[in-house]
This record gives C-alpha cells, structure tokens and sequence, in this order.
C-alpha cells in the first residue's frame, strides 16, 4: 500500500474512472469541478468521448504509476473483474466502486487473491431513471447519502481517501459494514424497485381507455420501473439472498389486505395509518433531520373578508409557515387555523398577531 | 326535471358546493373564476369559512329554487346521503358528484326512490396526498380527466349540464358507465394506493440507519402512502370487489418474481422488461397523445472539442431534441449521436447538421 500520505488535506490524487455511464460521468464531473485530475475509460469508447465533453475528465491514458484513485462504475456483473484488474493495472492506486450491492462483490474479490488492503467499497445513493453520460451532472451527489463500506484488511488511508473523494462530491457520507448495507438497500432500494415494476408490470394488461385515467399517483408509483431492466437484473441478483425475507413480508401484508378488503374496514385503516407512519419516517429529501415545529392556533373570524387580512397579516410578518390546518370545535361552531412554524419563531408569531387583534391561543 | 333549457351556451347556473375539502373548494374557484355563482356548504362551518376566503364562493345560503347544480364533494360514505338531500332540497336542481367510486353510490340511491333523472355522477381525476381547502385551488382539474358517469335514467340535458361544468373547470371529459369506471379506476388508482400503502407500512419496522439510505424512488413509490386513512378507507371498502381481483394478480407476479430471484435470471429480466413497457404505456402528463419522433443520426467526431462544438451547433439550431442516446458500433470503434426531434423537424436538423460538416446518416 504506497498510498498512505493521502490524507484528507493533501493533494487530490489523479483518478481513472472506469464506465462512463450517468453515475460514472457524474462522478468525473464532480471531482474535475472540485479540481480533481480525472481519466475517463469505458469500453464503449464513444461514452467516454461524451462524458469527455461534458467536462467530465480526459479520455487521455494516464501514466500508470501516478494514478492514485480508481472509481470502478460498471454493471454489478463486471464489477470483480474490473476492481482486480484496476488493483493490479494501478499499483500505487486505492480501487473503490459504485456498485449497488457489497457482500457477492467483496467475497468473490477474496477469491481471486486481490491485494483487498487498496480495496474500500462505496455506494452513492443517487442515480436516475435515465443511464448514460447525456444526463451526467456534477451535483448529483450534492447533499446524497453515500455509504462507504470498508472490510477488515482495508487500509485506514485507502478509506481516508474515498472519504475525500466522496466529500469533494458533496455527499453525506455514512459508514457500513457489507451486510449492513446490503439489507439497508435491499429495504429502501431493491424491493421498492421490484414493487413499482410488478405494478407497472400489470398495467401492460390494461385497455388504453383506462390508462387515460392515470393520475399523478400511478406516475409517482411506477416512475422507477422504468429503470433500465438489465443493470436492475443484475443488482437484483446479487443481492437475491437479502431481498427475499423484504418480498415475503410484504407478500403477507398484502394478503392481510386482501383478508381485510373482504369484511373488516378497521384492519384496511389500521394498514393504511401504518403507510401513513412509514411515510413520515423517511428522512427529508436531502437527508436533513427533522425541524422541530409548533402550532400557533388563531381562531378564524366570522366573516370571510376578516379572514382573508388574517391570511395578509400571515404572510406580512414573514415567518416561514410550515403547514397550515383547520380545526373546527362542533360544540361551539368555531374554528381555528393551526400555523405551524419553526419554534424559534412561533412566540414571535403569537405576540404579532395578538396585538393585531386576532384571537390567538396560549 | 326543469333543467332542460340548460345548453352549453346558457347562462351559468346557480351552484351549490356541498363539501368544502380540497376537491369541493376547488370546484368552487375554479367555477367562480369562470364567473359562475358558488355558494359553499360544509358541516364544518371553519372550512367553508377558508374556502370562501380563497375565493370558492360565498357562505350565503341561495335561494332554494333558483339553484341549478349541486356539487356533492363529501366522503364516500356521505355521498348517497347528500345527494339524496340535495335532490330533495333542490328540486330544480341537477345533482353530480365528484366520488372516486360510482356503482355501489347509484345502487344505494336507486333503492333511495330518489329522482334520478337529475343525477350524473362524475369524477375528476385530481387531487393531492393534501386534504382540506388550504391547499384549493382553481387549476387543480385544467387538462386533468374528468370521468362523466350517466346512468341509462339521467336526462340528457342533465349530463350537458355536467359537462359544460367540467368544461368551466378547464378538465378533459371522458364519458363511461359506472361499472368501467369502476374496473379502471381500481386498477390506475386504488391500487397503486394499496401498493404504496403496503410498501410504506413495511418502513415501520426498519431501523433509522437504513432510512437515511433512501433516495428520491422510495419517496415517489410511497408518496400517496402519505393520503388520508378515513377517505381512503371509504374509498377501498366501496370499490373493493372490482379491487380484489387486481390485489390477486399482484400477488401472484410477486410470486412469480419470488421463485424467479432464487435461480432464474432471465425470468427476473423478463418481469423488469414488462415492467418497463407498463411504464411507457401511461399518457403524457396531462393525457397528451403521445407525438411521433423521428431520429436523426451524427457520427461523433473523435475530438472532444469537436463533440462539443456539435451539441451547441444542435442547440444552436433551435430545434427542440425530444431525447439524445449514444450508439455505438463495436466493429468499427466509433459512435453515434441519437437526436429525437419531432417528425416535422427531422429532415431540416439533417440538412443544417450536413451543411455545417457533420457526418448525418440518412
């Protein structure tokens, strides 16, 4: 392992990025924007021309010894193959990849007697419906999550450097073992993907006629399905072991469903308020922990004009409204609007609309 | 009936919105922006209070006689109730409905005695995984469908007076009877819903570190996951024998991919394929036909330079390329620039791209 003056502060080191697809490209992008030397190699040498002219690195072939990166951003098939060949191409190189699924990848890598010490899995969690370099982007990782996944034998400097690379892509950086990750994504990636090609899958039964009835929710629902099917095959397979447990839980809750729909509409609920809980636990879209809020509650006047200079006072003290709901006492015939507003503000909000005369809760 | 000298160049009638939710008072402005008069009604007096303040109408009670349409916008579960009263209490009104279920709602009201001459149920396909009249507004049903569902006893000037509402509303009108719209809607909408709901439901059992793996495709499969409990149990429990069938069919391709995962690739790559074709089979977003694209073929040159100077010339052009995919021909080591442009605009993009030096295919 020669690469052990990488540190965090120290010069970037010259990178090949092998596959010149979206992530691969995207990847080129981002360390050239971050001032990252970067070569570019994809068998499909008109892929790396592209991803070449969309700034993207050079498709120039580096000097052997000077590389000190390699980001290995080929289909889950190809992965073994191209990580030993970049370990023993680059000797002075630390070799990470982008690949979707760790375990199958790392234990096969052990049987081929590859120095593992240069070796650090990764995975960013981003990516697209699309493949290719056309839509590569260097913000694609700005604000992601992107698992590093490092094994026993690897070196604590080969994982400082994928660390700097992750960090001049503006990604999020997370730490897991293989298996860790691999159930994670099997969860949040493998099985949401399967589900929304099943039910796209069905649509292929239906007359156009009831197609044109298509919401904004079906679209939403089978937008992933449209993955290219081959790359998907291929993580799906590799990570089959992890996937199966996901597929057969959900295989019985959709039973339950179906037990439920027949006679007992307070089971249908009860599966419903539960989606509506496992929404609710999703981290915000850019990773981001959840803000803390509180409900200013105003009741809503009697006539409609006063209720309308309510909404204008609102908005002119200019505080951030998160969410706006109604409530309404039946008893008394009254309702209240509920603001909801970051805590620091809402004390602010209340004494402001107080002395403008509303009727504001304690 | 006394509607009858309602044609669509008639004066606007008379409206009452029962139900001020999200849909009812969006009908409500979306109708008094195009100059109808909108009275609201609602139990909760609160939110007809907020709608009226967003402009869906006034909260005045009408003169009983003079009204011409009621909206029934409320709960599935309320709907037979309202529109029986509403036939009731506007006897020279025609009564519609803008319920996500039509059969067992026409059932109950026949077996109501109710004049059903001056009934024409309708449903528009918009809405949100948002409920209450905050988040009305009047463009919610513009180039969205609007199912029109009349029955063998609706007037037929009582469906032209639905019809000339649903065109005020801006929406696209698509007539079927109540048993297809039933079968379809069960098939583009509730279950999707189910299918996210299940998805959703299964992320409570996961640990907070695997969440923060989630990317943007498991926020759009549960998505609608996040929609009312109560309605949609209303929803699903009154379509649930056209639902039950689908459920099943799920059920066995998740089967089906289930025995696949375990040894049989090319199975898994076939229902992803399907899946694909399900996804492409969906109308454009605002159920726009689809446009014929033709494509045009450049050779990318071996310089980067050059490939840059191409993809300005093509934007220079001005015409507006649909999609780019690269082609490339292993034999010969070089590829290709797919452009996707409009039918009409083809062959003007292969003469400039000749004029200017590039290698076109014909």
């Amino acid at each position: 392992m020669t690469t052990s003056t990488s540190a965090p502060s120290a010069d970037p080191p010259v990178v090949v990025v092998i596959g010149a697809g979206l992530v691969g490209a995207s990847v080129g992008c981002a360390l050239t924007a971050a001032g990252w030397q970067v070569h570019l190699r994809d068998s499909r040498i008109s892929h790396a021309r592209v991803a070449e002219s969309l700034g993207a690195g050079s498709t120039d072939v580096p000097v052997r010894d000077e590389v000190g990166l390699v980001v290995a951003a080929v289909p889950p098939l190809a992965l073994v193959e191209v990580i030993t060949h970049a370990l023993r191409s680059y000797p002075n190189a630390v070799v990470t990849d982008v690949g979707s699924v760790k375990a199958s990848v790392l234990a096969r890598l052990r049987s081929q007697q590859a120095d593992l010490s240069r070796y650090v899995g990764s995975h960013p969690m981003a990516g697209s419906q699309y493949s290719g370099p056309m839509t590569a982007h260097p913000d694609l990782f700005e604000d992601r999550t992107w698992v590093i996944t490092p094994h026993p034998q690897s070196d604590p400097a080969a994982v400082v450097l994928v660390e700097q690379m992750i960090t001049a892509c503006r990604a999020r950086q997370v730490r897991m073992d293989v298996d860790e990750h691999d159930a994670a994504v099997a969860r949040v990636s493998h099985l949401p993907h399967l589900m929304s090609a099943v039910l796209a899958g069905h649509l292929t039964a239906l007359p156009t006629e009831q197609l044109e009835l298509a919401g904004q929710g079906l679209r939403d629902v089978t937008r992933i399905a449209g993955g290219d099917p081959q790359l998907w095959q291929q993580i799906l397979a590799a990570n089959a072991a992890a996937i199966r447990p996901e597929l057969l839980a959900i295989r019985d809750r959709l039973t339950a469903v179906l037990t439920a729909l027949a006679d007992d509409p307070e089971a249908v609920r009860a599966h419903l308020e539960t989606g509506v809980q496992g929404t609710q636990r999703i981290p915000g879209k850019h990773g981001a922990a959840p803000v803390a809020y509180e409900h200013v509650v105003v009741e809503i006047p009697d006539a409609p004009g006063a209720l309308g200079r309510l909404f204008t006072d609102v908005s002119d003290i200019g505080v951030n409204v998160e969410d706006v709901s109604i409530e309404h006492d039946q008893t008394r015939e009254v309702g209240y609007l509920s603001l909801a507003v970051t805590t620091e503000q809402a004390e602010a909000l209340r004494s402001v609309m107080a002395e403008a005369g509303w009727q504001v809760q304690p």
